[in-house]
């Protein structure tokens, strides 16, 4: 397994969404009755979608929305919202920002303290509208705001970093403790981001109700570039799907896995589904919505990053509502809208009637795009009906 | 057999037209002195080639002029043909209509009512030019429009879907049973897509007198971005042809295979042949006949989905007479016309007298395009005879 | 050895220059201190490079040239110099059409019929000049054009079309017998093209002085795109070379192959010698020659096809002399002048002395271009002395 | 090993920085406790980055500023800075030159004659800043210079052609005998360029104190492109380092390698270690430095040649201080600053403590840049602390 690059040196070839395809199944269902239903802890979600922790896509108000539709939005308890008291005007700046300010602007944003007392503010608000509160951190500040979230009634606390692992080494700080922590918080504790088997199975060994999974995925990522790390994501997936396999062969717990970042288009959902994820998370798609604090414009939280930022502002527009984005009708024939209808079209298609089945569908190593084949095959679909 | 792609995850690589190409034989032949023919049922035709049930491509005057030059159109039982009593006025609100409103036009002129009595008139009109009329259905309505159809005198009827399967399954709708209904018809049926092995065996069972095959052909298809879904062509006719010969060493009928979609000049569908295929359909390159209804324009049968479009309207441009696409004289140089030429002079070059011996020459895997080389490669071609 | 492209259906994988790169060697030489000669039949050349007969490249006065400078040019005697007494007129009609004018003013150019007194004259205008006569026909005028270009003084006569096979069928015209046509002729016969290790044996069979190796070479290349037809030359050279070397072993007869299309640039040239040619045979590189007949334009013989044309004019520009594009000094940075430079520079780099040691470089398979990394490494080269 | 690229010849499959990535870690590092340091000789640095011996990166200037910061800059003894006496004068023609003029003007600079006395001139004022003076001559050359820099007190001296080996054969001229000179030089002698497992152990064994490897690195090259030659960085630089380790374990004694060409981004530095470098050498990211005598302009040493260039003038920009491009604070977030911070960063990752370990950390091959991927993952980043 593997090949050589060098001599004494081999390297596996792993695969992103471009590189593969599904196969149709000799048996279809109508997508109609295919079951789409994602349980992470206790709670079941009918759109296995979570919004990113991003502050161009999730705020108070998208979060409610999010929740009203049956899926989840991750709240950045790091971002503007728990920063500024009135993140609207913040936002406002970011947009109205020219391209070559953006990046200044968002580093001096971002350099206001957390106002801890917004961090319960946030919640409140989003539990009052009965939905699931969903909030995230990095593990350095796991433990202080774990406990405010959990007291101010969060539902979900996610740890999240670039690459997370049970043994960090420091010796000018503190390390998080995962797996006290974990057992020490009463809410379930989903954390990321890793990619690879053995981190996976450590991580899960630590009693999170979630893992997240993707390190720089898709080619054209910043952290590959900057960093030369990452991991496509169908590799990724598939590893870490094996991990919790494992994890549920040993243990009985079933932790879900979310696969996080790469995914462009329902396309590229349905293939992370086929390659072993429970759930998926997605911005830059949520970014695109009327809903979106971001007013159409995206940035990761590596972005203002004052040492080594990764990745910029972006302007991705905005082209519908976050129904239409999940549920249709589709005004544009890309695959970046109506996401749910595209996962159970292709369910229908490949003859699965859960996640579990789409997790075990064929799939195929299959060419990737040419452009000179775009105008002709484009108009190719045929069947008006299913 | 397979690649990993991720622990306990194997993939099949699969290819596409643009990844190979066919080898020049030991023995060449005069092009004029090899023989085409493809046989369906007991109609037989000099030209083993299919026009799409593409409402841009097929209209009864279309129909006839196809015939005429002995090849086949498929007419869309479920298009503006039979909505419409006068769809030329309707095909001029498409083709006149702005970029921006293409989609939503198409949206509407499609939710007008399919009139039954259209349909006979349609195959009537086609018969009194004595060429044979072929017609297409989706599954669900397969039932009606096959039982109109027969009695108003079509030769051969198609039954097509995006996915077609002998088990579909469904509480909310009763499914169709094509083994039933290919017996029930006493004209041939020919049912499509499918893309594998196995589900070609299953539907040839059901006794069809020929198979479609392509889903999602080519890596920009819309389907493949929209839904994940997709095997390229090369592939999957090499693996639906497979699955013919089988069935006909199981049971001694030959059941021919048509591949559709994903060729787009007349290199791809000689290796569709190379591939195994005994017939091929295409959509595109007739839309941009002068007899095309579509004038210039032409759009999938899915891109007016109401409510997950798949394709838009595409603008292809008038180049030439049917006759001039497929017989020549070419006056354009990239292989988009004169594809029988194309056909019988590349039978010629890799030595093979009939389809059967076509569909047994060497392909290899040679690499994809590269835009650097064109300038330079363009120019190659040396000898003026053949 | 091959993929498997489908069930029951295998596939080589084959290789272009864009593909592969040479490797320095543990030994270097001056290169100054190394040898190119090419041999064929009893002449010698220093130059291994052939100017491809097409109109745009070769007239008399472009071979007298490329002769005094120890090369090849091969005067096609189915073009404007046997059509037209004076071409010189006809020529500056083509280079001074319209783009869309083009294709139409070169077939109404072509139809003009051969006339045989100019074989003749052309012959021996080369002759006079006291350097090799070298011109070519396709295999349906070979025995008569053959004649009479020996009478006239010709030194080496090229048979070429598409794809040359000893076994070429036809009920419909009497086949050129390429064995006693060798046999027959008193000066060295040239025959192509071909791409296979089997048709290369039977060609060699025939007694042939030389054969050409390139049918649709390069993945852009024309032939490929209209007729699915081609090996990509790394291969093809590689092949035909292993039949050179086996017909050697079985009869002590050692015929030179010439890698003929596909080479863009120096390091190109360098590859086909490295895959196993002899020499090469170029087109677009001597058509930006001030001597070249087309004065910026090139296109080849295919291109005036009337029925199934392939390829069409193609705009190069004049970037420099004769000499300059074969000996320096480059005014370019590109690899496209210099070529002798080139291939000198190479074969000191990987310590070959002669052609024949270059034939036995080590290969590798090298990823093909990244745009993105263009602008660095551009500027990387180091060391401005050998 | 290696695939059939035609009959009886094998190529191996060799890559480059754009094929593969890095996996993170199981166990990851505070990115401050990394140790970068590289030896030479007796020399040691903390910045294991040599900035490339070419004119429009290093002068007198950039070097001081380079040694002040930790690394290392080369000053490329047959450039500009001893063939003119005052050459900012000459570097401002250049920088002030069109484009059309620039190969031209750089071809006229460079026949200036070099002038012996500034070689001792510049080293002093190197030296003078109390920093390591390090300078580089073509083998040609070595012997005469190297004594001329050794007196002057220089501390390394770099010997660089495209291809160097120890068994160069020439009758025309005589050949450098670098064992004898490695020996018979007091200070380090490193040299190169070299890509193969066996040159490598064959120049190890003349006694230098560092290896440069490097030829035609990435796929857009000049040298590639001109003369078909060329290694991709990942495979000659596993290779080299297994000649290292060979070397090591026969003699006891560890000879580092250095990269030498083909590093775009942070990520690519990072990629060179973990193929087992042991520095990397660098110039377009340096050329973009305000230090850099270039302004904003980069050119390679065969740029000037003048029989066979490679390479031409390109523009760069000016995006910030050698400080910055090697510690940050990045301003870019495309991976060109702040490249000491990727490096740790990325040790951290992955959980390597030090170079040594880095090179041992686990390499996939990934696929690579999709222009459709790069919108949505830009932005993907997530986890603003480390």
């Amino acid at each position: 397994m593997g090949m050589w690059i060098g001599r004494n040196r081999k390297a596996r070839i792993c695969y992103g969404f471009d590189e593969i395809a599904l196969v149709p199944g000799d048996v279809t269902i109508n997508p109609n009755e295919v079951d789409t239903t994602f349980q992470i802890g206790d709670l079941k979600f009918k759109v296995p979608i979570l919004a990113s922790a991003m502050d161009g896509v999730v705020d108070v108000a998208f979060a409610i929305e999010m929740g009203k539709l049956g899926g989840i939005a991750v709240l950045n308890l790091e971002g503007v919202q728990t920063r500024y008291k009135n993140p609207a005007e913040v936002l406002d700046r970011i947009s109205n920002s020219s391209k070559e300010e953006a990046t200044q602007i968002l580093q001096s944003i971002y350099t206001e303290p957390i106002q801890e007392d917004l961090i319960a503010a946030r919640i409140r608000e989003i539990k009052a509208a009965k939905v699931p509160a969903v909030v995230s951190s990095i593990p350095q500040r796991a433990e202080r705001f774990g406990k405010i979230a959990q007291e101010a009634g969060a539902d979900i606390f996610v740890i999240q970093s670039t690459v997370s692992t049970v043994r960090h080494l420091s010796k000018e700080y503190k390390t998080l403790d995962i797996g006290n922590f974990c057992s020490k918080m009463k809410i379930p504790v989903v954390i990321g981001n890793t990619v690879t088997y053995s981190a996976t199975l450590e991580l899960m060994a630590c009693g999170p109700a979630g893992v997240l999974i993707g390190v720089g995925p898709g080619a054209a990522c910043t952290t590959r570039g900057v960093l030369g790390l990452g991991v496509p994501q169908v590799t990724a997936t598939a590893d870490c799907a094996a991990a919790r396999d494992e994890h549920h062969k040993r243990t009985g717990k079933y932790i879900p896995i979310i696969t996080d970042g790469g995914m462009n288009k329902g396309g590229d959902i349905c293939k992370a589904f086929a390659c072993g994820a429970d759930a998926v998370m997605i911005g830059s798609a949520f970014a695109r919505t009327q809903e979106a604090p971001g007013k159409g414009f995206h940035w990761g939280m590596a972005t203002p990053h004052s040492n080594l930022p990764r990745g910029t502002r972006i302007k991705v527009g905005v082209t519908g509502s976050l129904k239409q984005i999940l549920f249709g009708p589709a005004n544009l024939d890309d695959g970046s809208q109506n996401l749910m209808g595209a996962l159970t079209t292709c369910m229908g298609s490949v003859g699965a009637s859960t996640i579990r089945e789409l997790q075990r569908t064929e799939i195929i190593i299959a060419p990737s795009i040419k452009s000179e084949g775009k105008l002709f095959q484009t108009v190719q679909g045929v069947g008006m009906g299913k």
